[in-house]
């Protein structure tokens, strides 16, 4: 089935612009990369109360950053203030060489990262780091122009809005710390996840400037989902097979919604008894509206199936559960329930397109650089077949954005293609990190590339899971055990660094 | 002595700007880094008739490169027709998985390179290789806007032109390349000689690059004369040492010239004395310009000092000749005579400032990102010193060009600060090539920082001389034995690569 064209096509772009994801709804059912956003609030319960990462452990600074590194004309004299935030507790002090854990950010708010990782100041202590959280270009406070309104509203305002440009900041500020702490020998480690992941190291901050990190630990970074180095369908073919992993009945159950959905949508009246069996909060105005809201439930809990909760369990018993009272419907929606708690007055559909800051900022980057070709064929059974199409990807971004994505940007930029054989003897210090039941991880690196660029999967990790703050009463074993042999490796990039850098001085 | 204030400061910057080098004279007489370009006639005596290197073998095409590639903004969306010339003379053929060599261009028009540029195409039969030349943006026909006058005009039009945006033209054509041939496998070698090879090679293309190019021949590459790592007096130090080594009385004879220069302009009717003796096609406005225009001609000796001539040998000669029958002054104009052409009528003190393309676009260059602070200190004692001055070069730069240089950037970027601790456990398959009589090599890699982050020196050797085409008759054994040391690193390479390449798949 192709993708439908979107009914908003017909509304002026000015409006578009700021309403893509609720009027676009279902052609680019893409999942967001993202640790935070807007994950149900269902998956927002782990609890980071174990961890030290507090939030006032931090002072927050903002750096006057360059807008434009590539271009020097007027624009590149523009500057905007780029929020960084810096915790000193176990720091070594100046001129200690102690290392520097800088948090590279990703896309979201850098607010959220205080609750959401964890891993630089966990083990801050253990190696008397100083610890660097930086937000990314466009997001948070971090945003030029004034505002993100402001910020997104032109092709003009959101030209210097990519990943290029938000690693470059990166090396500013990393430069401009080290100077401000009087610390030029200490070790940069980057951290970051997902697409932070990607910016903070796999492909790319330790690539393009190693000269400034000395290693990096890039969690759930799908560097290869791009220009058709992984199968369109890595993603839906792996929420799969973790719902058929968590329960075949719960698997079978929404295999078989689909065409329930379907036949009931297209009958007179189908639209209103889908609305009000899932209680959504507006009249639904097609059954694709529906299904795209639960396929995007249904990725959320794939990548998100983290302990000690794991929300894919728990969505499939309710829906396994239900399947005694109830029609595939009821199960269906009893599964809604579950995640988005059971006393809602109704349920939102455009839940996940809500205008949120991730949203509305990752909605631009993935119809830019960020053009990752993820759709559902029939390897992914659980689901109806959507395949993307570049072709009506392209057309719908130039309506929207006013301008073509660029689908080999990022392989050309930062490669890809062949990567064992690119960098297996080039490049060093990265570890790849992914839970296999993290959809992402399709598009990883799951095989070590060198000696010292090292792939950590975890049979059961979901995305980005290892940077979240320990938990020690809750952890389970396997993550406990991924997370010292992160430290492992990271302790030996140090040394080795410290090592060199004796015999060199 | 501190650098004048340029006279030309006075002058509206709209006329400034297309005369910087005619006008500002004195202040920043900063050597270009170039293999061509403003040359004296003299220097230009090598003969590339024993290479193979010919036009005819080349066949030329424009490549429509996008503009900006860091932008997503209007601009970016812009193209411009960038040239690059092919030979398939000894290629291996499609599929052959033969090597494709390629020669970035550099800040002159890729003609120039076909004579001076023979490298690639002299080894390309025992490699079979497709050989590329790659015109460098804004030079030659590769000029967005129309024109040159055109994409130099404003701070918007120059915004472009910067070496970030220029390896990313290399990036994308060398990629085109690949597929249009055929040979997804075929490894590709990057070649560049001077401001080219740090683009090519050194720090910058294999670096930032290294899925697309698997090596690179970095030559004469001055990758460390950035943010104060080189010492400001090394390239003149080199001039002195060259001239010193090449004739003690020549050298005495320049060192005691500046100061009786200044003695007679400072006279009453002194700058029409000094305008007569030295043929000044027009009357000299101070003796600074015809000081600056010497040590112009001093350094370009020293860095083009090439077999089979070695024009700094000559211009001693005719200085030390001239000793028995005329004074200092006389036989500086010795000096002058020998390398313009005895015959001419009279003699252009702004040669070395006239407004080529090179001039115009290096121009532009070095006022935005690279900031070699090249200065005379006592070190570079044939000389007056005359110190690097950022403050100054700054107004200068923000006079002339409306924005004010970024010295650090190229640092931030491509790294340079602890080349060796940075790069010796990352990165591989560079070759430094210098040749210790370039000035220019008092910037560059001169020891090896890793087992294939090789510096091969020559102790007679010049700016870039190991790319010039072979010149069987006259080549010394030096220079012959440094080409096939380069051939025997560059096929280790390939031989590597082919073995990873039939390991993995």
């Amino acid at each position: 089935m192709k993708p439908p064209t979107p009914k908003s096509y017909g509304v002026p772009l000015i409006l578009l612009l700021f309403s893509i994801y609720s009027n676009s709804g279902a052609p680019y059912n893409i999942p967001r990369l993202t640790l935070h956003g807007s994950i149900p609030q269902y998956l927002e319960s782990i609890s980071p109360s174990s961890s030290p990462v507090s939030l006032h452990d931090f002072e927050t600074y903002f750096y006057e950053q360059t807008l434009d590194h590539f271009n020097y004309g007027p624009p590149s004299y523009a500057t905007f203030k780029q929020k960084y935030a810096i915790n000193t507790k176990y720091w070594g002090g100046a001129n200690s060489s102690s290392p520097i854990f800088a948090h590279l950010g990703a896309e979201s708010p850098l607010d959220h990262d205080f609750l959401r990782v964890g891993f630089p100041v966990d083990h801050a202590p253990f190696f008397n780091a100083l610890v660097v959280y930086v937000e990314h270009r466009y997001y948070g406070e971090s945003v030029p122009f004034g505002s993100m309104e402001e910020a997104l509203k032109n092709e003009t305002t959101r030209g210097f809005f990519n990943s290029a440009q938000a690693i470059a900041d990166y090396a500013e500020v990393l430069l401009y710390v080290k100077e401000r702490f009087s610390s030029p020998n200490s070790p940069v480690i980057v951290f970051g996840g997902s697409y932070g992941g990607m910016l903070a190291a796999a492909a790319w901050f330790r690539l393009k400037y190693p000269h400034i990190a000395i290693g990096a630990l890039a969690s759930s970074a799908p560097v290869l989902y791009f220009d058709n180095i992984t199968p369109q369908d890595g993603y839906y073919w792996i929420v799969t097979k973790d719902f058929l992993a968590t329960s075949a009945s719960c698997y079978r159950t929404i295999k078989d919604s689909w065409d329930i959905v379907d036949n009931i949508a297209s009958q007179p009246g189908g639209l209103s008894i889908l609305s009000q069996r899932f209680k959504t909060c507006s009249h639904l105005n097609s059954g694709v509206e529906l299904k795209n809201f639960l396929v995007s439930m249904y990725a959320s809990h794939a990548q998100y199936n983290h302990p000690p909760d794991y929300p894919l369990t728990v969505l499939c018993e309710a829906i396994d559960r239900a399947g005694s009272q109830t029609d595939i419907i009821g199960q269906i929606f009893a599964g809604v329930e579950s995640a988005f708690g059971k006393n809602s007055s109704c349920y939102d559909v455009n839940y996940f397109h809500r205008p949120t800051e991730t949203n509305e900022g990752w909605g631009w980057q993935r119809c830019s650089e960020m053009v990752m070709p993820i759709g559902r064929t029939v390897e992914a059974h659980m689901f109806q077949p959507a395949p993307f199409n570049l072709t009506e990807f392209t057309q719908y971004c130039k309506l929207v954005y006013g301008v073509p994505p660029r689908p080999h940007w990022i392989t050309t930029y930062y490669g890809g293609h062949d990567i064992k054989l690119t960098l297996q003897k080039f490049a060093s210090n990265i570890i790849f990190s992914n839970g296999r039941k993290d959809p992402y991880s399709s598009g990883g690196v799951l095989e070590d590339l060198s000696d010292s660029l090292l792939a950590i999967s975890t049979a059961h990790g979901c995305h980005g899971l290892d940077l979240y703050p320990a938990n020690q009463s809750t952890d389970p074993e396997w993550l406990v055990m991924q997370r010292k042999m992160e430290v492992r490796i990271i302790e030996g990039w140090i040394k080795t660094y410290y090592a060199d850098l004796s015999s060199i001085n």
